[in-house]
């Protein structure tokens, strides 16, 4: 863990210049057996992607030689993951995550994803954004048959 | 809302065809003021990408012709959407979803995100996953220089 330090600081080195080149101030490092697999910043201005957030990137960019499943993967963040990109990370095994600014720190400029975390930890039928669930008939069908087709042994 | 269902329907037949090309059961669709923007499956199996969920695909499929904020959409679903969507749906403004299968009927087939969910809502140091926050020297200051670069009037 001695080299966290050192990946931080690249992580918020690459943030400030994304911020100077028109971007937001987000960068990431995504890190395997001491190797850097990838850099990335936050990319909304120039894809238009909402999804194109530092970490989320860098996961997308090391899976092209790892595959899906990240374990033994490091994100260093300059700022800390918003609630997408945790997931991502639970979702791929990503094994831990530094980051240097807390959502508390970038509150006051707007900058915190402590809100969406909020609605996320409330039951549906409390969140701000409606999701509705329309049971279908038969739906739950294809469910076993994932089951059927991936039993193992 | 009284075309919810029809909606939703194509969503599972999505899964469906996906499931048996392949691919995980999951499809999604997104639509705005009535026409059908994007249509995605989970594409995991073809790209390796382990965010390449249905509704995330959707999503980033619609930005690139509404650009990132989604206010008025609304995304059809054939499975709960996991937190990594979710969030994704709150940071682009998607409008609601609507889904078909929840994480209750899919928890018996290895199929739900509910667990995650339970992680994010813990505070960082009880989560799983280790989150570490390393305050770097200065860094608050690449916040108040995007505060500046970006201030309203």
């Amino acid at each position: 863990m001695q080299d966290d330090q050192g990946y931080l600081q690249r992580a918020v080195a690459l943030a400030r210049d994304n911020l100077e080149a028109g971007g937001r101030p987000f960068g990431a490092l995504l890190v395997k057996d001491g190797a850097v697999l990838a850099e990335a910043v936050n990319e909304i201005h120039l894809s238009g992607d909402p999804t194109a957030h530092a970490e989320l990137l860098a996961m997308r960019a090391a899976s092209q030689s790892l595959g899906p499943r990240l374990e033994g993967c490091v994100i260093y963040a300059s700022g800390q993951p918003c609630p997408m990109c945790l997931a991502a990370m639970h979702l791929s095994g990503v094994s831990r995550a530094v980051f240097a600014i807390a959502n508390e720190e970038g509150e006051p400029f707007g900058l915190s994803t402590a809100a969406i975390y909020q609605q996320l930890a409330l039951p549906l039928a409390q969140q701000r954004l409606p999701v509705r669930h329309l049971p279908q008939a038969g739906a739950t069908a294809l469910y076993q048959r994932w089951k059927d087709l991936h039993a193992q042994g």
